[in-house]
């Protein structure tokens, strides 16, 4: 089976599709709608993870769940660090306190003196000098940059060297890392800026010109 | 000039990058390491935008900091409409409350009484009764989505007979929208689903079988 990035992301946003529908039936043309694709994609991809589902009926919500859940997610689960706990690092702490229990942010990495050695929404935060220790002793796998744009580059070199396997990064510059890592980038600001553009019909009248 | 999303994904990470060089030159090598793209690349978009810069010293970073925002810029600003005021919706508004002027959240609508009629982070909460009423008043062509999936999509009913032209959706649901709405999705736990599926080597073993 081939896994691309984008099958990821189908699976990951069925997944929580299916959670209002436990108990439930659904077709693979319902999903699809939901989800923004053929309903041949729907059967395809749940084909390739062994679930034909009931030609009249559709599939078991709840099945199809526990399903994406062995493909998607890593037996015990994964230990995540947040480097960088300003507004924004704070907001993705509390946006994923409890949210998936397979992802835990487990560690906080900070330099401003207030934000470390406390806790943060709950989680522990650290001085970004106890990085490589910490990761090692929580198992920590995965990382999620949220520093100022100035620190993500040096941010993810020592995320690097201390062995993380994984990055989200939300600081606007590409992070330059070895190929064995995976970066992806989530940029809130440029999403709103695209918006903004192609919703404007006088700035495409100025183009067209 | 043909304009497509990747295009105005490149200006507005441009844009911010090239914050930090004010009063500089930087050659289009530099910015192309910075933007993970190459340096033809960047020197086409900017041709695009008529800079043309100095074969040896590169560009003036403030001036094509003005040339991109003349161009990706509605001029006078755009006012953008918050649904959800929930974890995430009130993380959205510390975000980017002064950060763009040019995009202004200037209201928030709820169905949570607790979370209407006061302000939230600054920004003016509505009951979403007064959606159609308040958007026309305040010149809202934008809506940022952040309420619950199960109420994005009559969200967006709402939006779009409201005359909102673009939205940026946060819930993990295909939006059914008319042709002219432009929307942008983004889906912060498919992110880091990525990237926990393609950091753990023991998943993508358990793939190869």
């Amino acid at each position: 089976m081939e896994v691309s990035p984008k099958t990821i992301e189908r699976f990951s946003l069925y997944r929580r599709l299916l959670k209002r529908f436990d108990g439930e039936w659904i077709s693979s043309r319902q999903l699809a709608k939901l989800a923004g694709v053929t309903a041949a994609q729907v059967r395809r991809d749940m084909m390739s993870l062994g679930c034909i589902g009931a030609s009249a009926m559709g599939y078991l919500a709840a099945e199809l769940r526990i399903s994406i859940g062995e493909f998607l997610d890593v037996p015990g689960g994964t230990n995540v660090a947040l480097v960088g706990a300003g507004e924004l690092g704070r907001s993705i702490l509390s946006f994923f306190a409890g949210r998936r229990k397979n992802l835990r942010i487990v560690a906080t990495f900070e330099t401003d003196p207030w934000l470390i050695d406390r806790k943060l929404r709950g989680c522990e935060s650290y001085p970004v000098e106890r990085m490589q220790e910490i990761i090692k002793e929580k198992e920590i796998t995965l990382a999620i940059i949220a520093t100022p744009v100035e620190a993500a580059q040096q941010t993810a070199d020592m995320l690097v060297q201390a062995g993380i396997r994984g990055i989200l990064n939300f600081a606007p510059v590409n992070l330059d890392v070895p190929n064995n890592v995976f970066v992806e980038d989530n940029d809130i600001t440029t999403s709103l800026e695209k918006v903004a553009y192609f919703a404007s019909s006088d700035i495409k009248s100025k183009v067209k010109q």
